[in-house]
């Protein structure tokens, strides 16, 4: 289930610091990783940085093709954000190696993870010396889709009975918090907040 | 109650995407505010990059002073958190007009927010094109602590009997995510994840 998310709301998929699959192909190859490191950066044009390690056969994808999706997993699909965290896909298509179903994104084609909550499709802007030096890249989103059963009017909704689509937040070595209960906090009054 | 966080460590304590409170002084001035956005890019090194926008005076105290200091605040002073994120400390100090406590950080000096879970005390690394372009800025940790009943030996521990310290991950308008529940992924087996 998926309907399409305003460009202006996009920045807010992410803006909660959630675990990211990373997915990218050229000339026929692809492949999906994930990365707990991402950011906005700015809301209009939305505009977010990600780290993506030298050392990664989507970062060689992501150069070559100037393109990137990111997909947002959840609490029902753990393992798998977990496993194509962990193996590298140089080797072999991760996809098939998995049974990870994917569809293509509705503006640069881009393999996008089936069973997750959310997807944006992303152009590269190129800055080489962050890239180079912070393992940073730098994305305008593009297209922006999500699950309107958690994310929808440009809000996200974790409540009991939509668990298993609560997003994953990397703690280490797979264990990943889920964002269960939602506190609203108020404004404080001046010179008031000792009392 | 505070203790020392190894520096290996200290990426690990803003990994999983929460709110930071971002504190700076500079000739006596001083200045806290909230920032959603920020990621580790490094674990050694313990770097990490931030979003500070131009408008803000925290921006203007870390420019000059080239230091700042990443407070992560917790769900029992999510109105504080929200607050401080809400209003500009151009004019008045902002500590003092809403009764927050400071300590010193123990190698910079910097102004440290009490009630908070974790403090790190950073460098900037000047990166002029970044600040100005994506208003992002990376920074090295050279001290971290935190409160040892939810963050020790280099983990987080989100419990039931420690709920008021559990982190806050913005999703908009003073609405807090709040990671109350874990879960423990394990890797997939090869081609067994269609089953």
């Amino acid at each position: 289930m998926r309907e399409p998310v305003d460009l202006a709301h996009a920045s807010r998929l992410v803006n909660h610091g959630p675990t990211v699959l990373v997915s990218a192909q050229h000339e026929g190859r692809r492949n999906v990783m994930a990365a707990a490191w991402s950011m906005p950066v700015e809301f209009t044009p939305p505009r977010i940085a990600i780290v993506i390690d030298k050392s990664t056969f989507t970062r060689e994808l992501v150069l070559a093709s100037g393109k990137l999706a990111l997909n947002i997993p959840c609490q029902g699909i753990a393992d798998l954000a977990y496993t194509v965290g962990s193996v590298s896909g140089a080797g072999e298509d991760k996809f098939a190696a998995y049974g990870i179903g994917a569809f293509d994104g509705p503006l640069l084609g881009l393999p996008l993870v089936a069973g997750c909550i959310a997807w944006l499709e992303c152009r590269l802007i190129s800055e080489p010396h962050a890239q180079d030096a912070y393992d940073t890249f730098f994305v305008e989103v593009v297209s922006a889709q999500s699950n309107p059963r958690v994310f929808a009017h440009g809000r996200w909704s974790f409540r009991e009975d939509n668990a298993e689509l609560h997003t994953l937040h990397h703690l280490g070595a797979g264990l990943f918090a889920v964002p269960s209960r939602t506190v609203q906090a108020r404004a404080l009054d001046r010179n008031l907040a000792k009392e």
